[in-house]
């Protein structure tokens, strides 16, 4: 008999919680119980999975301790609050927030890329940003074939990136600017509707925002190239759900355009979407809801003899997010790398 | 007294037409007649300019005969039709199309970037394609200071760079789907409310499609250096008007970011939207209805020593098209370039 698993969701009323309670029922994750965790004010309500009603319970001090698995993604402060508890609490807690991306003590995974890294887990592995995850799935199935060199990204980026209220107000806004009204801000700093604006997470120094340093710190981690050579420009774009990037890659020589598409076409996670006849190429509302990452234009850059463009697609709240963290969970469960798995587990009671 | 010009906008009706209008009264264009010329559909309406209402006129073979200057907007087709007589009439041909733009006999001309190249026509000035135009204005005040050596842009382009229906059909489709109905593509292959896609022109063997192309080699012939290294991917959002632009340039050598900012700030053509602090750069909302490119999030590029970062949005119907036209008629004006304005020229009957 197969082993069998404790999972909480710490965060499971948001955007990408409900969709890690989808994944886990699509996807027969070996549960032997599962937790719904989130704040106060959303305890007892229940959320549905499969035929039954789960309660949400208050995150509390002994919420971890008949739990193997925690999938987290209540955001930084959450995870940062309650890391130390889930670690001596003998569970692992896959981290979806950015609190532990950075730590050289906490791998960054993305399944297809480096699964390699979960192994020196120590009780915590992080989720890498949905932007950063959905380029490493098409990039790296070409690095390992010829090391990339450099890497200038542009990012179109849907308002459900910044959570559900955010994909409400970008329809909010869309019926009032078509009724002659002014569209009002709330979450967003400008209007989002019928317009983009470079992403307003906070900016370094240099000028660049958080989630272009994300493209580029976590991508150097994932590869483990720590000096890799990365630009982006992360804006967001009126599209309710899914990612796209524009992706300029350099190679240490010549990649030929053919050999590309082949080992694109095969790669895992990546689905190639490259109708030329039709100008059909990746698009946000067919990515949405996929598991894949959708790819495709991918030319020979004619300013660059060793140079490739690409254009993908991803839902950042599956693949960015939800279905990353669920797919190392399957990592961690295959491996044998869930800590309390160990010992042996009884179904709940 | 100043000479005065009889001028006649060829594709009267259009988004760029009517905008040609208002930008002659704006700018107080010194005519000495207006002639308003369009398909035999149209002919007999009239089109408010100042305090009267100007008769539209079936375009003919003996339209352009008591003309100095035509405006011609009406598409590549049109423009062919037409330029012969309109040479021929003495009249020199300002074209919005993309029909004579890579014509060696032809001066492609931004006017802040080559207006000495106008001196050279022989009846036809070609105006370049707005995405070209707007990108072009701020990038070749850097590349007076320091040749850029390579551009990778990606565009985030406007419906109304599809005309003035393609506006039509974002603003229907968006709300179709606020009220849970399908899109229908009509204008564009694809549905483009709350969606992206890449620019839908026609691809060549490379992979490059038309609007990417025009990005290459329009630039390559204004800025005057044929072998300019450029690549581009252009896409479409759902933004009504104004289009974005992302745009990575490498230097022959390391370019000051501080002087960068100082030498845009200046530039002509350009305005300077970068307020780090509130994370307020160029937004296509804010470019519609201007003049100027604003240009932003000029940043050291952290992948190369010797490149930069920045951000654009500008007014494709205006600066991307009949502001250009208008500069250029402008310099024509200025510079004593009009044909038979060597002849005295009587204010119209």
């Amino acid at each position: 008999m197969p082993q069998s698993y404790r999972v909480a969701i710490l965060g499971a009323t948001g955007a990408v919680g409900t969709e890690l309670l989808t994944l886990l029922a699509e996807r027969s994750f070996p549960l032997s119980g599962l937790k719904l965790l989130a704040s106060a004010k959303s305890a007892g309500q229940r959320l549905p999975f499969q035929d039954e009603a789960l309660p949400i319970e208050a995150v509390h001090d002994q919420a971890f301790d008949d739990v193997d698995i925690v999938l987290a993604s209540a955001g930084g402060s959450v995870s940062k609050a309650w890391a130390t508890k889930i670690v001596e609490a003998g569970a692992v807690m896959i981290d979806n927030s950015s609190a532990f991306r950075m730590d050289p003590t906490v791998p960054l995974v993305v399944p297809e890329v480096n699964p390699e890294a979960a192994a020196a887990h120590q009780g915590i592995i992080a989720n890498p940003n949905c932007t950063t995850i959905l380029m490493n799935v098409a990039v790296y199935p070409l690095h390992q074939v010829q090391p990339v060199r450099r890497i200038v990204a542009a990012s179109y980026q849907s308002s459900s990136g910044a959570g559900a209220r955010a994909m409400e107000e970008l329809k909010n806004q869309a019926q009032a600017i078509l009724n002659g009204q002014a569209p009002r801000p709330e979450i967003f700093p400008h209007p989002i509707a019928f317009n983009v604006f470079p992403h307003n997470s906070a900016l370094n120094d240099l000028g660049y925002c958080e989630e272009e340093m994300k493209m580029v710190n976590e991508t150097r981690k994932i590869f483990g190239v720590p000096d890799l050579r990365i630009t982006a420009t992360c804006v967001r774009v009126p599209v309710l759900r899914a990612h796209s990037e524009a992706v300029n890659l350099d190679f240490d020589a010549p990649f030929d355009v053919e050999q590309a598409r082949e080992i694109l076409g095969q790669a895992p996670g990546v689905k190639l979407v490259e109708d030329w006849k039709t100008n059909h190429f990746p698009m946000p509302i067919e990515a949405s809801g996929q598991d894949a990452v959708l790819v495709g234009r991918i030319r020979q850059d004619i300013s660059n003899p060793t140079g490739l463009e690409l254009w993908l697609s991803g839902d950042q709240i599956r693949k960015g997010a939800a279905l990353n963290a669920v797919q190392i969970a399957e990592l961690l469960v295959q491996q044998n790398l869930i800590r309390s798995a160990k010992q042996p587990v009884s179904v709940q009671a």
